[in-house]
This record gives C-alpha cells, sequence and structure tokens, in this order.
C-alpha cells in the first residue's frame, strides 16, 4: 500500500531535495503540502499543519522539512493524529523536544525517523565497514564553506536554534558519530559570534574517544572559494580520507570507487520500510554533540556579520 | 554486608554534607580518601583515585565529590575496575560523557547513581504526591542567591563546564522535573554573562508543558541580602508553594508540616540499596534542560564579576 505523505514547510531544502526524492521512491506519494507562503500545483495545499489535519485529505505520514525552531508543535500534532513523522535534521531546537516526540510516537505506535541526509552519502557506508576493523590513532574533521552561498537571507539560521555553523557542522558529526566504532565525548570547545549574530559563525572543537582518541573538528561559515567537507581519519593501517561531504573516499592514498549519492532517496527508501512496520529511526546523538558544544563552549565575539 | 567506599574529591561538599551522611548511614563506610590536597586522619588517603585503584586498599565504591569538569575519566576508571559509583549533581561536563558513563555501567554490571540532593528536600515527595491529582496552569521558579556567599572563590564554577547560575539552577530543574506530572521543553532562553567570564551569572527561562502549561524560571547569583529557592505552582484547586529550597511546602495558603530535611542521608540510603542489586538510577533530564538552555540561549554581557 503505498504511504501518503504531506510535506510540511515547502522551501529550500523541500524543493531541491525532497520532491525529486518522494518521486524516484516506490511505496511513497506526495499528496499534500502545508506551508505558509507556497503552493504545488496538483497538489492539495494547507497554509499549516493543523489545516492539513483538519481537512478531509487522507495523509498516513508527514515530512517536516521547516526550520528546527517550530517543529515541535507540528511534529506533536502529527503524532497526536496518529501520523508517521519524518524529520529533516536538525531534529529540533533542544533536546528535550525530540526526546518527548520519540516517547510519544512510541506511545501512538507509529513510526519517527530523525533524518541524518548527510549519513547516507556515498563514502559512509564503506568508511564504517573498513574502520570496524583499523586501530584509529586520530581524526581531523574540516568544514569549511561560505554561508552567503548556501544559506542566502536565512534568518533563522542565526537565530537562537538555528545553531549557525553548526547546522552543516552537525552533518560533519551525523558521519562521525556514524563511522567511529567507539563514542566521543567533547572536552573542550571554542565558539566564534559574530557580534551582532545570535548564533555561531566558526567553531573549534576537541573531543576523546572513551579509550582516548581525539577527534578535532573546525567548522567556519566565513570560507570563500573551494569548499571544504572532509574527515581524515589516522589509522594504524594507513590514512582513511572522506571528503566532498562523505561523497568520496580515499583510503591509504588511493581513492576508491563509491556509488553516486542519492542521500534523500536513501532517506525515502528507508522512511517506507520505517512506516511498513510503524518503527523508530531516532537517534540525537548529533544533536547531543552540538548541545554540548554550546554547554561547554568558551565565546569570542568575532566581525559582524552582514547578509 | 558493609560497602566498603571511597570518597574522590575532598571538598566543600564533601565535608559539609558527604562524611556526616555516610557516617550516619548503614549498609555504608569509609574506607578511603583520594584528594589532591586533603586526606582524613584514620582513613586511608590517596592524592587520585589511579592510585587508590592501583592500592591494595579494597573498596566496592566511589563517591565521585569533584567538580563535574574532571569527572568522566575518574568514574570511567572506577567502573572499568568493577566499582559501583555515585557522582555528585551535576554528573559531568557535557551529555555524551554521562550517556557514555551509563552504558558503561551497564556493560559492567555495576550500580551507577546520578544524584540530586535537591529532589530530598522535605517537601518535594509530598508535592509530587499532590500535584498528580491537580490541573496545573502555571509554574514560576525564583531561584536567586549570592554567589559570593555559596561559592567563594570557586574558580572552576566560571569555567565552561562549571555552569554558572545553573550550579544551583539545576537544583530546582531536578525539583520540577519530579514533581510536574508532565515533561516540558525550552522554547527560550536568556542568559547574562558577566563580561569577563565564561559562564552566567543569571537565566531567564520558559519551558512549556507538551500540553502548553507555561514554566517560567528565574535564575540569578547576584542577590544579596534574603535568599530565594522557591517554586510556585498555580493549580485550578489552589497554589502549591515549594520554599526554602524545596524544604517547606505551603498548600492553598496553608503551611503543611514536612519532616526535616535529610537530603545526603538519603542518597546515601538509596545508594546502599541500588549497589544491594546493583541497579542503576542515572536520570540526566535536569542537564538536558541545562544543555538546552545553553543551545538555545541568547546571550546578554553584563557587568564584571569579581570575586
Amino acid at each position: 500500500m503505498t504511504i501518503r505523505l504531506a510535506i510540511v514547510g515547502l522551501g529550500k531544502i523541500a524543493r531541491d531535495q525532497h520532491l525529486g526524492a518522494i518521486a524516484a521512491t516506490a511505496g511513497i506519494e506526495l499528496v499534500a503540502v502545508a506551508s505558509r507562503n507556497a503552493a504545488l500545483d496538483g497538489i492539495a495545499s494547507f497554509n499549516d499543519i493543523d489545516e492539513l489535519l483538519a481537512s478531509n485529505i487522507e495523509v498516513d505520514a508527514v515530512s517536516l522539512c521547516t526550520p528546527p525552531q517550530g517543529r515541535f508543535a507540528q511534529a506533536r500534532a502529527a503524532l497526536l493524529a496518529g501520523k508517521h513523522v519524518m524529520l529533516e535534521k536538525p531534529p529540533g531546537a533542544t533536546l528535550s523536544e525530540v526526546y518527548a516526540l520519540e516517547a510519544l510516537a512510541r506511545e501512538k505506535h507509529v513510526s519517527l525517523f530523525s533524518t541524518w541526509h548527510s549519513r547516507e552519502a556515498a563514502a559512509v557506508e564503506p568508511a564504517r565497514a573498513l574502520l570496524a576493523g583499523r586501530t584509529i590513532r586520530s581524526v581531523a574533521v574540516e568544514w569549511k564553506e561560505d554561508v552567503r552561498h548556501w544559506h542566502p537571507g536565512q534568518a533563522w539560521i542565526w537565530e537562537p536554534g538555528g545553531l549557525g555553523v553548526f547546522d552543516p557542522g552537525i552533518n560533519a558529526l551525523s558521519i562521525v558519530t556514524r563511522i567511529l566504532p567507539e563514542a566521543f565525548h567533547l572536552v573542550r570547545s571554542d565558539l566564534f559570534f559574530p557580534e551582532n549574530r545570535a548564533a555561531p559563525i566558526a567553531a573549534k572543537l576537541s573531543f576523546e574517544t572513551a579509550s582516548g582518541v581525539p577527534v578535532e573538528a573546525e567548522l567556519d561559515w566565513r570560507q570563500t572559494g573551494p569548499q571544504t567537507w572532509d574527515i581524515r581519519i589516522d589509522t594504524a593501517e594507513g590514512p582513511v580520507v572522506l571528503t566532498h561531504g562523505g561523497s568520496r573516499l580515499t583510503v591509504d592514498g588511493e581513492p576508491r570507487i563509491v556509488e553516486e549519492d542519492q542521500e534523500y532517496r536513501n532517506l525515502y527508501r528507508h522512511f517506507v520500510s520505517l512506516v511498513g512496520d510503524s518503527r523508530i529511526d531516532a537517534d540525537f546523538t548529533p544533536l547531543v554533540h552540538v548541545s554540548d558544544a554550546f554547554m561547554l563552549g568558551r565565546r569570542t565575539a568575532v566581525e559582524a556579520f552582514e547578509d
């Protein structure tokens, strides 16, 4: 039976990624959109999720593509109405609210899928398999991009809950938490806030695994020119390097052939499978690390940022 | 069989509270101390936990009274050595590390007790029982004290991981998370940082329960004169008020008689019972709220603080 899906929040990420992935995925069909300022031709459109849920359009599942700050009320309404829910990353503005959503999904026996699209990048699973058999000495994450290019005029991203440079940085953390065999925790965090903004534009993080392996991360939103989304793992057997956001892999200096990225198609394929059994896939570990980075963060004011 | 206990970190809280409570509790006995700059007459004393664990002194359990920033390595060493562990509040400097400790305790089949002494204040359980049968309209927390009086010269408390005003504030959160029948999550957080310090001296927090009940909290470390540790719950049936840090209760305007506070004795009595079955009691919810308050916090610089 085909899952009847509604998208909530028809913004940039929904148009760039979700619509195409849904169309290409068997077992799921877009039947409605709830969005304040946008609609889709030929698809039932509503201003918000409450209007959608009060209508006679039948939906089985909801994919939330709105900014994280308002997502709790939307997700809660959907879960209370017995709908399966898929969350864009980051899953919410606070940990308390995403833990509450998970408890509610369990209570209502519906699926909750907290997605991390970067974990679907082509090099991630091969890297994970490879690292399971290696001795890891250190990990270095470099995640540097131009915020003006990737988030033009997105004011919410600079507001509390919008996470600033952790909006892309959490993608790196979602990969590292997947590929390393051991858990890790933060030991030092330096956050750089533009003097006119409520969210950091750069961060320097030092983690350690339980057994003491250092994991260093540099996140920066001020990089113009070539963009850097790299994770380098130094192992006793040689270096394992993921570049281009986890889509390319180099092992001991040799490039490996990896499949083409199908991040969002993989997400929707997995969601279809979760919904089939009303299963939950809600790993909030990347958001826990970001939350730790704020709690443990030492703050430095830097030059004002103007869009 | 009596539990042979070691205290790690013989500082202010250990001397003010732990030593007396241990002496007054059946089933547990202090046999060792590990502390950099302190020792106890007649008790085996070591410089740190590694020296203690390498010695031939037999201990069954360890109570960690050190500042939260260095506690992970100590707790991990104790758990790996098969010791039961009791953690002072806050349980650690990050959520990732306390989650890792819980997983390790489970793996080693030993007890982990993440304590919240304020939950043992005399009015807390009566308030919890009462509120289970009432309709709650709003909650207001006022937690205002003089940092110079309560934390004289404690530099670690102003460092990242020391939590600043959340060091006392987390006590209020530990009570509210216990007495309210519903979970809640943060919707707005304002943090006030002295311009020369890395931790907040005051915070104003707005939470909401899942069903929309507002929970407001004002934390302030700048209050001289009378100190305020109050939680007021407005219910349809009348006000329920906890004062004096949860040790006194007023219901519908009438003071209720409550027993004398035995916070730390209750903690050690509970620890003895946990260790008997190698059970875990690790509710990190108060630290999750603090972490959320930092992640969602809007920061304002205020007057420099000098000790």
